[in-house]
């Protein structure tokens, strides 16, 4: 059996290397473009920004490592020009020589990745103007960052690539701006929750330009759809990836949308004798079961062994992917995992959403900070997915929500999950019982919620009451205009004061204490008694963020 | 409606809480003996080791809050003397006042809780022994820390409150010794994993005295079973705890093993308007169904609020435990949920067990540490338990396999778990999912698997060939005798030396390159290969710990 794997990395290099355990019969050879193979594509930002030292580390394994230890033939500087499936050969080009022969095959893997996006406008070649993707783009940009030494950094596109580029060009010390078309940056996250990321990048001293985009680069200018100009010694491009499907396409295999190539469950394409994976394919969506494009490494390199195992005469499914994702954004961790609402909304799937905030861990042992979890459920109470931003064990509780949706399980299972639990690490309810508590809640109905985005067109409305519960000290900071403050320790003994003629919108920092007013109201008799979810602190974020933007 | 709780911390006063949510009807009355309701149990360890450095953080509510906020009856300084369920009536005892008095109840929830356990030994009274349950036993151990100044600790038991005391004692500049009558520390792990615990304990600076016990603790010395003697000039007590299940005993509801109380499974006792949470209950062990112990926070305050919602009129089931648990122990966590190899093999239930060693993040990326990974599964692959320890990572690694355990997912389905990757906090291919591959390649017999107890026996015997494929630098530091030297990166060209006639046993560090070495041989017409489980490494940990002990 003969098998031939086009890419190197991270889902070619995964299936040579399993195929190889697999069976020692077959001839592997796996041929990769650029000079190297298996590199750490996620860790080019870091070493860009330096908080990686040496180049070397970022080599995964080598060509020799691969050839000793596996027995497979690796030809790098080696592109495949075309594929043709009725003599089942490849052309290859050999960059290094030039050189240019037919490989013929047996099975096919294809891994050729997704290639940052450009678009054509005037300046957009220019030498200062840069996209990330190899161990070659890396270079060029820290040799470009050595020599021109630039002050002014322009990252367009605000996608975590584009975000872990702000960090690390502020980390090298460049005074550095986002373009973003969207009216937020992690496309994963909800508007609210991207928020919350924003106004820590603001902190952090980059500046951000939403809801517009980059028309022209040129004259060491940035000029943006809004007329602003931004001036850029540096341009990184991080507007996204397309799948490079160019030589599927032309050896007509079948193509999903947006150009991905589109495989069966055993991640065989169109043509059973060529399995594909990774960033150029078509998944399911796990929760809403559409075909969908996650360009991620994790499934890149779990679709390599399956398609290795397959390849090896298996008949191992993929089960789809469900876009669970992370990035360290300065001190913050941003993860999303599942469907987020505007996904569900754009499928007219009907859903539910919480927050809830919760600490790390233990607020007595030193160190614990607060999170956000956003939690979003099917009207029966599936789980389907879950967005966090925060400093600490955000990793943590978002691989516990990915594990409950890959299980299919309900708030309610989240509610009666034995997580682990000692001061340092965690509280004695975990975030992720307390968010499905508070999701569970709002289902059953036993607290009726009003969203942060609902709020500002019933503001100044005769027939709403808002009744804040916070301390006084947080009320002075900030509060919902006309509120009626009553915190909540003297809730008990002033309740009466609020109208039973209107619906009362409760209020407080992060809606655990308005809940308890609410319990309390609901008994008493007041019929229309709403807690705004995740509080004054989700509101707030949102509606400055909101406001800002449109200033 | 007149509910009475027994018990003002975890349990109990986390379903007072929830039962004012539920109803702002019922009259709610909880029992505290102590002067302090809803203290941090788990963190007075850290408290007394300076870790926490304000008592007050350790109150997590207060009797003003909790009356103030809920409108419950807090009485402090009060215990229920005896339950007279014919009357449906508690006997109160004011310990404040001395006062005595009866109080009538519809509905009882108990939460009294465990304490710990004290055997009659000669001196087991003396002033210097303790052992921490409650703020007042810590305020005793910290008084006694400061005015006597003590140099040399004992802590006698190696659970996790002994070694959180044992970490906390060091840190407050005390020479301290562990005495524990198993043979290994923390009961909830397998032998192998407890020992890579103890050898950081003793790198740390404690003195261990396994398989041994206290026998008199006369004259500020501890002598121990095997006539050993340790000074001591303070003796912390922490052997494990009782459920405080007297009062029930009394009442005559029926009991469970170990002087538990049972429960149905809406938390009901015998006495249906008798409700039970916490550490005084017997609860179901979600794997293995049998009725088991399980006294932790989590379960505590979920139990506390599962008969807060039963007695306000639900029927909610609390579907078991599986003693998710955690630990930190100086620089390393210590972690397990699910059964342990030792229960199952008590249980007699059939099961395969697997190691890995995983980094915590990506290996390129700063601070990766490397951490070990115990998986257990049943003969079809179900997960039925998980052990880790490691320095970084270890509790989310945990909170993934127990939420898998409690979905009751299988080692396939941890090869396909989404969990999110970026550098700074995973690798491509989680430690759960690498867990999943290895366990499953065992399982499904692609590798065969010795295990670290079956080597010595067959040491020296001329059936075996054993074939070491680490670097010479790993092979020259500590190797198994007579292993034959074949570095994995030269073995493609030098595996036919090895002899056929033979069962050969690879060895590396943790099990991948003998993995490797094993999958080239098998293909090769080797016909008895076997891949030592977890390496060099799980060996050498393990037979040290058996040495020291027998020597
Ligand atoms: C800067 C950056 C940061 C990232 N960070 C993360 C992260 O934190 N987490 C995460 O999950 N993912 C991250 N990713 C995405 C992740 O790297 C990809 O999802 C993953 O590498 C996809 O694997 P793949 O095998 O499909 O493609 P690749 O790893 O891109 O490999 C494809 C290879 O195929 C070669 N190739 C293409 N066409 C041909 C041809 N015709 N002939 C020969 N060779 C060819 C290419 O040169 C390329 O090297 C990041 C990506 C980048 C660029
Ligand atoms: C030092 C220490 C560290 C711990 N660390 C952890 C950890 O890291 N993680 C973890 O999960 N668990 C930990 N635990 C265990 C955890 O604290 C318990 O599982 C939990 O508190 C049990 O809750 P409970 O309500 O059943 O009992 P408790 O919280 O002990 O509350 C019971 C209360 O009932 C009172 N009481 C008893 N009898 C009567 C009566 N007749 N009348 C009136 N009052 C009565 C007692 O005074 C007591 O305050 C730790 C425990 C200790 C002591
Ligand atoms: C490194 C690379 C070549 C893959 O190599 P790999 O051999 O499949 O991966 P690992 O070295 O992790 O080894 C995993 C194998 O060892 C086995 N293994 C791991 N630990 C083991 C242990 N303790 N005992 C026995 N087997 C073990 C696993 O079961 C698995 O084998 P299997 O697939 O046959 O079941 C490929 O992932 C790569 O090129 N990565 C870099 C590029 C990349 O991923 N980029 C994107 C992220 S930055
Ligand atoms: C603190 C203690 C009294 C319990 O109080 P509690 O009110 O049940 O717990 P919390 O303050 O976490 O509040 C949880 C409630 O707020 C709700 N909530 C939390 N965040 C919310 C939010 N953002 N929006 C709306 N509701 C929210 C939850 O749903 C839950 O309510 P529910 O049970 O009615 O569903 C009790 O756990 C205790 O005494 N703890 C200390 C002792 C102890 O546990 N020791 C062992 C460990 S050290």
């Amino acid at each position: 059996m003969k098998v031939l794997i086009i890419g190197g990395v991270a889902g070619g290099a995964s299936a040579a290397a399993r195929l190889r355990r697999v069976t020692e019969e077959a001839e592997i050879i796996m041929f990769e473009r650029g000079e190297h193979i298996s590199f750490a594509n996620c860790g080019l930002p870091y070493y860009i920004g330096g908080t990686i030292k040496e180049r070397q580390n970022l080599l995964v394994q080598t060509v020799e490592g691969m050839e000793g230890r596996f027995g497979i033939d690796v030809r790098v500087k080696s592109e495949i020009t075309k594929i043709d499936r009725e003599n089942k050969k490849v052309h290859v080009k050999n960059w290094g020589t030039n050189e240019q022969y037919e490989e013929s095959y047996d099975y096919l893997i294809l891994s050729p990745g997704a290639k940052p996006i450009k678009f054509p406008i005037p300046g957009i070649d220019s030498e200062h103007i840069f996209s990330l993707r190899s161990l070659e783009d890396t270079d060029n940009i820290t040799d470009f960052i050595e020599t021109e030494k630039p002050k002014k950094a322009v990252v367009v596109g605000g996608g975590f690539i584009g975000l872990e580029m702000v960090e690390n060009l502020i980390d090298r010390g460049l005074d550095t701006s986002l373009v973003e078309a969207l009216d937020q940056v992690m496309p994963p996250l909800d508007y609210e929750m991207a928020a919350i990321v924003q106004k820590h990048l603001k902190d952090k001293g980059a500046k951000l330009y939403l809801s517009d985009k980059a028309i022209s680069f040129e004259n060491q200018k940035v000029t943006l759809d809004s007329k602003k100009e931004l001036d850029a010694d540096l341009v990184i491009l991080s507007i996204g990836v397309a799948p490079e499907s160019d030589l599927a396409k032309e050896a007509g295999l079948d193509l999903g949308q947006r150009g991905t190539i589109k495989v069966n469950k055993y991640l065989q394409t169109s043509d059973p004798s060529i399995y594909a994976v990774g960033d150029v394919i078509e998944v399911e969506d796990l929760v809403n079961k559409a075909p969908t494009f996650i360009p991620l490494a994790g499934p890149a390199n779990r679709q390599g062994r399956i398609a290795a195992n397959n390849v090896g005469g298996q008949r191992e499914v993929y089960h789809g992917s469900q876009g669970t994702s992370i990035a360290k954004v300065f001190d913050y961790t941003v993860a999303a995992t599942g469907n987020s609402e505007k996904v569900l909304k754009k499928l007219g799937i009907k859903y539910c959403t919480s927050y809830t905030n919760s600490a790390s861990h233990a607020g007595y042992f030193p160190g614990a900070i607060p999170m956000t979890v956003k939690t979003i459920c099917d009207l029966k109470g599936k789980v389907l997915g879950a967005q966090i931003v925060g400093q600490k064990g955000v990793d943590k509780r978002i691989d516990v929500f990915a594990t409950a949706i890959k299980a299919k399980m309900n708030v309610e299972d989240l509610e009666q999950l034995e997580l682990a639990y000692a001061p340092p690490y965690s509280t004695a309810k975990d975030p992720v019982n307390v968010a499905g508590f508070v999701a569970n809640n709002t289902l059953k109905g036993d607290m009726d919620i009003i969203h942060w985005h609902e709020i500002d067109s019933i503001l100044g409305s005769e027939r709403y009451s808002f009744v804040d519960v916070r301390t006084k000290e947080e009320f002075d900071n900030g509060h919902i205009e006309n509120s009626v403050h009553i915190p909540i320790d003297e809730f008990r003994d002033n309740w009466q004061q609020i109208p039973k003629d209107k619906e009362i919108i409760l209020i407080c920092q992060t809606g655990l204490r308005s809940y308890l007013a609410g319990r309390l109201l609901a008994q008493k008799g007041y019929s229309d008694v709403k807690n705004l979810s995740g509080g004054y602190y989700i509101y707030h974020m949102a509606t400055t963020e909101k406001k800002e933007l449109s200033s």
